[in-house]
Formats: C-alpha cells, sequence, structure tokens
C-alpha cells in the first residue's frame, strides 16, 4: 500500500502562525489614500486594533488563539494527498503532493482567516463586517465565520456575478448573512458609478469602494471592514496550510520539497502553502517557489513593483505591490479569484527578493490541466486552482525530461462545483483564451505614474 | 480541547465489508419482471456476475478488494465529527456525532459503491455501463467511478432536473460520462412515454426502465446497469461508512450509542451507517436506529411491506420491500434522493423484523434544522440529509426533556452545494410542506395488489 492520504488528528494542528515579515528585509511602509503614510490609528478606522497590531508584529511566530483553534477544527487539519494516479497517467518519476482545502465549509481555504478575522472583531466589540466578493468564494467564507462568532455580515457582490451565480448569494443567506449587488444606491461611491452607467456590472474595485465606505462612516467604530486577501494578516492566518504540509511531510519521511506551486489572486493560498517554506530557501533550501497567474490578468509576470491604490475609488489604502494599475479592468476568464489588479504586498516583496519565480498561464491550458486532474484524482477543481494543476503538470513533464525525481507540492485551493460553466465551455470546445492588448496594459499602466515609487527590496 | 473531530489514517480503513444478510433470516427472494423467482442468470443479464454473487453470499465479512481501497482513499476515511455547537445551541446532555461523508470528490456516500460497481465491472470485461439519475447526485458518482476505472458512461437523467439543473450534468461530463435527458427516444421504455406525452418532464421510474434496456439489450454483454441504492451490494459497499465509526467511536474511548439516524430514499447511506451496529442490537444492546424519510413520500411509515417493481415500465426485478406502489408520484419536494416509491429489500426487512424505528417528517422543520445546522457547524447539508438533522435535533430534545446523556450518531450524507434553491426558498418563507392527499396514496398503493406476498418477518 502506497500512501496516497495523510491526516493529522485535532490535537496535531499548528498552534502558531509563521510571520514571514520577522524574515524579510522591512516593508516599504502602506500610505494613505492622500498618499501620507499610514498610521495605525487611519488602519483603525478600517479595522479592528488586534489586527493592525498583527500587521506591525515583529515577531516570527504568533499564537493562534485556543477559540480560533475551537473554529478551524471543524476542517482542519486538511489532509495531505500524493497525486499517484495524476503521476501514473503523465508518466512522471516525480512525486506530486498537494494539500486539499476544498473540505472547508465554504469549500476552498478563504475560511482559515475569515474565521480569525471574525473573532479578532468579536474581541474588540464589533457588530457588523463588511466586505466585497466577486464569484462569492470570499463573500460566502466571511459569512460562514460571521454565523459562527455572531456579528452581522454585509456583503458587497460583484453585479454580474449576484445575477449569473445566484447560488453563492443562497449559501451566505444560509450563514445569515446580507449580500448585495455591488453598485448599489447605498453607498456615495456605488451612487456615484451608476449615475455614470446604470447598467454597470460592477467590479471588484468598485465593491470593495462600497465596503470600505460603509464601514468608514460608522462614527462609532461598531462597523468594520473585512478582507480576504492581499493584506499582511490575512497571508498571516493562512499559514497554517503549509505548517500542516511540513507536518504531513515529515510524517512520511518525506523530508526534501523540491517545487511548491499555488495559484495567487490577490496572494493568500499561495502564501499560506509557501511562506512557512521560505525560511528554509533562505536557509539554503534548493526550492522553486512558483506563484502562477493568468496571462490575461499578468500582476506578478507583467505588472512592476510601485504604489498602487487597492481599490477603484482610491478609497482603500495605497501599498506597494505589482500591479496592472487600479483602473485595470481584465478579461472575463472563469477564474473571477485571479482577476484582481494587484498582487498582495508580503508576496510582491518576496518576488522582489528572488525569493519566487512567478509565472503566466493560458486559460483552455488550464481546463485541460483540470480535466485531467478530475479524472485521474477524481477532484474537480476551482477555475483558479486550475493554474495551479497546469503549472504543477508543466513541472512533473519537466520532471520527465530531466529523468528527475522531484518532489512537487502544490495548494489544492477550493473545489470548482460552484463555478462548473467554464468546465462545460472547455469540453464543448467553446473556450477563449484571452489575449491581453498591450495598448490596455500600457494604458492602465499609466495610472500608476504619479504615484510615489516604493524603495527597492534587497535580501539581507 | 475537546475532541470535535476524529480522523483514521489511510491504513486504518477498514478492509472488509460487514454483510447483515448473514445475521437476518432468509430473506424473500427477489422476483424477474414474470414474477417467477429470479435466476443468477437473469440478474447476470443486468449486473456483472461477480456482483451478484455478492447478493447471495452467506458470509457476514467479505474482503474489500485492494484496488477498490486504492480507489477509497482518495476521500477515504472520512472524518467523525462532534456537533459540539450543535449541542451548545440547542441546550441538550446529548452527545452528537455524525461521519461526514461530504467530502468525497461526488459530495456524497454514492462514490463508495460507485467505485466497488465499477471495478467489478471491469474485472467482468464490461465496457460501458447505463445508469439513471435523478437530481444528479448517483450520476455523478457513478461518472466519476467510470472515469477511474475507465469504463464508457451513460447517465439517464430526469429531464426535469436534467433542464433545471445543469451543474450534475456538466460535473459528469468533466469526468466523461454521456448524460442525456429521460425520457429520450434511445429506448423503447422512452419513446413509448414520449409517444403519450411529449413533454413528459421524467421520473425515476421511466430513467430505470431506460437504463435497464440498454444493458439488457446488448447481446454481446458488455453493457451492464449499475444503481446507487436499494439493492443488497449497494448497501454492503456503504458499511464502511459505520465501520469507521465504530473504529472512531472507539478511538475516544465512546462506548455506548444510544441512538443512530440516517435518511433513507432507497436506503444506502442509513444502511451503511446502521447495519454495523445491528448485530451490537441483536446481541442485546438498548440503540434506537431510526431511518428517516418525508411525510410527503412515506415509504417506510405508511407503505406495506409487499412485493413491488423497482422501476415504471416494469422491467426491472420486483422485489420484497415497503413501497407506495410503483405508480406513486411523489410531492416536488427539494430532497430528490427521498422521492423513491420502494425501500431497499435489506432494511424493510429489519424494520419488519423490529430492528429499525422509521419516522418521516416535513419539509420545513428539516430546512429549519439544517439551517440551524449551517448556523452552528458550519455546513450547508444536501436536503436529503436535512432529514437526518431534524431527527437528531428532535432525539436530542428529548433527552433534554429526560435529563439523559445520550449519544447520537447520523450520518450526515452530503453537502447541499448543488441544490440550495430550497435554502432559498426557505429563508425567503416560500417553502412548502406537501401534505400526501390520502386518496392518492391509496390508489398507487392498489397498484400493487395483484402481485405475490412476501413471508412475513421474523426474528430466530
Amino acid at each position: 500500500m502506497s500512501v496516497v492520504r495523510v491526516v493529522l488528528q485535532q490535537d496535531e494542528i499548528p498552534r502558531q502562525w509563521y510571520n514571514l515579515n520577522a524574515d524579510l528585509p522591512p516593508q516599504n511602509p502602506p500610505l494613505g489614500p492622500d498618499l501620507k503614510p499610514i498610521t495605525p490609528e487611519l488602519l483603525g478606522m478600517i479595522f479592528p486594533m488586534n489586527l493592525v497590531e498583527q500587521v506591525v508584529c515583529p515577531d516570527r511566530w504568533i499564537d493562534i488563539p485556543e477559540e480560533i483553534l475551537d473554529m478551524l477544527y471543524r476542517w482542519r487539519p486538511t489532509p495531505l494527498h500524493r497525486a499517484k494516479y495524476l503521476e501514473q497517467a503523465l508518466g512522471t518519476p516525480a512525486k506530486i503532493y498537494y494539500k486539499n482545502e476544498a473540505g472547508s465549509p465554504a469549500g476552498s481555504h478563504k475560511p482559515n482567516t475569515a474565521v480569525a478575522q471574525a473573532w479578532y472583531n468579536k474581541q474588540a466589540g464589533t457588530e457588523k463586517i463588511t466586505t466585497e466578493t466577486g464569484a462569492g468564494q470570499w463573500g460566502s467564507a466571511l459569512a460562514f465565520a460571521c454565523s459562527l462568532v455572531g456579528i452581522e455580515c454585509k456583503v458587497y457582490m460583484v453585479r454580474i456575478s449576484y445575477e449569473q451565480k445566484p447560488f453563492r448569494k443562497f449559501m451566505m443567506q444560509t450563514w445569515g448573512a446580507t449580500c448585495v449587488p455591488s453598485p448599489s444606491t447605498l453607498t456615495k461611491a456605488g451612487r456615484d458609478v451608476l449615475d455614470k452607467d446604470p447598467d454597470c456590472p460592477g467590479s471588484l474595485g468598485i465593491a470593495i469602494s462600497e465596503a470600505v465606505e460603509e464601514a468608514v462612516l460608522d462614527k462609532g467604530g461598531k462597523t468594520k471592514y473585512s478582507l480576504g486577501s492581499v493584506f499582511d494578516f490575512v497571508l498571516l492566518h493562512q499559514t497554517i496550510i503549509g505548517l500542516e504540509a511540513k507536518k504531513q511531510l515529515e510524517k512520511i519521511g518525506q523530508k526534501k520539497v523540491d517545487v511548491i506551486v499555488g495559484c495567487a489572486g490577490g496572494g493568500s493560498n499561495f502564501a499560506g502553502l509557501a511562506f512557512p517554506f521560505v525560511a528554509d530557501k533562505m536557509n539554503g533550501a534548493q526550492i522553486d517557489i512558483i506563484p502562477c497567474e493568468p496571462t490575461s490578468c499578468p500582476t506578478m509576470t507583467r505588472g512592476p513593483y510601485a504604489y498602487d491604490f487597492g481599490d477603484t475609488a482610491k478609497t482603500a489604502p495605497v501599498v506597494p505591490m505589482h500591479t496592472l494599475g487600479h483602473d485595470f479592468i481584465p478579461p472575463p476568464i472563469h477564474a473571477g479569484g485571479l482577476r484582481y489588479h494587484g498582487m498582495a504586498p508580503m508576496v510582491s516583496q518576496a518576488i522582489e527578493a528572488g525569493l519566487f519565480t512567478p509565472r503566466a498561464l493560458h486559460q483552455t491550458e488550464c481546463y485541460e490541466a483540470a480535466v485531467l486532474f478530475a479524472r485521474t484524482e477524481g477532484i474537480i477543481v476551482a477555475p483558479e486552482t486550475s493554474h495551479a494543476v497546469a503549472t504543477v503538470i508543466q513541472e512533473a513533464k519537466k520532471a520527465k525530461e530531466e529523468g528527475k525525481e522531484k518532489v512537487i507540492l502544490f495548494n489544492m485551493s477550493g473545489h470548482g462545483l460552484m463555478d462548473l460553466a467554464g468546465y462545460d465551455n472547455f469540453l464543448q470546445g467553446n473556450l477563449q483564451d484571452y489575449a491581453l492588448p498591450e495598448e490596455d496594459l500600457q494604458s492602465s499602466l499609466a495610472g500608476i505614474e504619479g504615484l510615489p515609487k516604493p524603495n527597492p527590496i534587497k535580501l539581507g
């Protein structure tokens, strides 16, 4: 019997998060919407102070509160699989492992930070959390988390998704959240957009503006904003994925890992798996760490490292990151979670430091990989995750050509059972690869030209 | 830290199925569509002989072939959870445990038998498997299994579901199966129905007739039929659920179980959990074993124990079971998997023997229970599973009234992420409880009057 699935008991769960900031050079600081250095007090208008403190915390290890563990136990630790059947189909000498994050109630890695953010908010006296969601993965994860701690949850959902994908909305409502289509008439940001374009299909940037506005306008401070990726504390909460994976690999005597892969939209699932291995790499381990993204939204592979706004209305903090410009409008690929214009500052910083080697993939190659994965490993992955699967297959084929027994580890960040239309398009031969017109890219990049420039990143 | 989740490693998986037939009095034998005793050869026209042999096998324990275990490892063993958060919400002294079968690739317990049936068929030289599906749970599970062993899979899907729920079809196609709406023009059974009613929305009974016809007409014997519940070998394959649960309860020192609950449409998920505990009950353990069903399709609570046809066209075997009559048309409740007119012969036999105490529940009570479950335990259960959750809540409340620390175990047979419309209906106040008109019930029961009567069941 070869081992294809390794599980951990509840009491083997990691009890601390890993803070990569402790091992990287100091970050370029975030700026306020006014482009002046942002103060903790200013961030405190958006987030509760106990989460703001996590961003500036210098400690390498941060204890996970018992109450958060108690929520995570509902689905964690998650299994580590060996993709033996995919290996056989590829005839590769590579060993492929993956963390399976699809078993959470919302079907992805998102609840890892949702329960943490909900709990810290509850501790801080927050009574209502606002957020945005695109296809609905994050909105449903936060709705779930808020139902556990007993906080009101309001989700601004990109209108086109709200109308085309009612099922994610039903999930949010089942967990007691309110879900409104964005742009809405509930906020100034939404009304401004609707004044110009009453039929606006919405965008993540607009929805962020609406959610932030509602939080900031609550002068009593009982309404806070929450987000599902990009920010340091979100990535921190996700490191439990990689820390579990390390324990599981150890359990089966798998000491070295050669390649680590994760898809990256805002960067949180990739970071969650990869960050705990970065220290090993900085200590000399030979590991290729590959965040992957769509060719049609090439934030890491084409976007410069620059200060940019996180949202369209320019009300969110300005952060140093790989970005395509805050006005970038991505083509309508199925991987809604990979259509954000920016990349997490911590991931961007590590790319600049030469620790990660980003890769971009076409949509059809990703679905082709996902169908092979479904027919071998059995799991129908999310459109976002298909980018990781395609990258892994490229690496496994390379190992075959080179005749090397590489060990590849990737994050199977979520299932695709609520996003099956792309599979149907692919199988019917109707799936498009969207080329990104160079003039569109240059035009949106022009939008960051007047902003301050971050200092270059150099490893100690 | 209280234990809320118990997992087993791959090598702790049960390596034998439990055959309840070895411990029950001999069954009333199945009959052919001609009402004469069915021969193994006749069954062999529909199923491969290695599966037919499992039906008549007298052994208590049947080895699970290594190759089937190798497929089960993709998601098994499944976790056992303690529903601590539901207990707290109810303020009950009862301890509630549940097996979580939602983590399989298809999202339910169905793949447990799908991979077994696909493998036995492959061994027997079957090249194509036909089956029927209602809402699509079973069709997608079999499509998944067939993709693993490399057998063609054709699914006749009830037309109304095929049109209203394209996503299950997309799943089947992703796993390489063909899915056609039933009634179809591909079979005589389908054409006969369409001749009378070109707009027929279809039914499970019609779809079974079509799938069986296609298998029987392949005189080369390379096409076989497969089904997702009711038959003895299906229930046998599901006993891995209860056998794992026993190991997991043992691991945490939980020696006694007072109440076991599972929803029962054809009976397989209920049987899978409950059968391994029946021997304990026959040896004197005090266990209430409760299969539950909708009040609008009250097979066990209102249907007599009688011989009846498994399908509408009267081409499937005639079996002794609790039945509402093969012409029964259930109201359109959301729990598509609980709308079958019959109940597994083995479950029916055990009910007759006084081993199980069936219970019927209204749809609104079930959704109310499911929403409470989602907001405490986090998981959005399938409409079918909501019947088990509602029964468990009834039992937990009873324990509270009686002040007894009962131990309740139930089967969380699948997630509801692909069947969310019922939740929306419930939350919007639009959910109906369908009363079953007494004259409808009596009229469909009249359809079994001319059939042979089974002998009464008495425990040794």
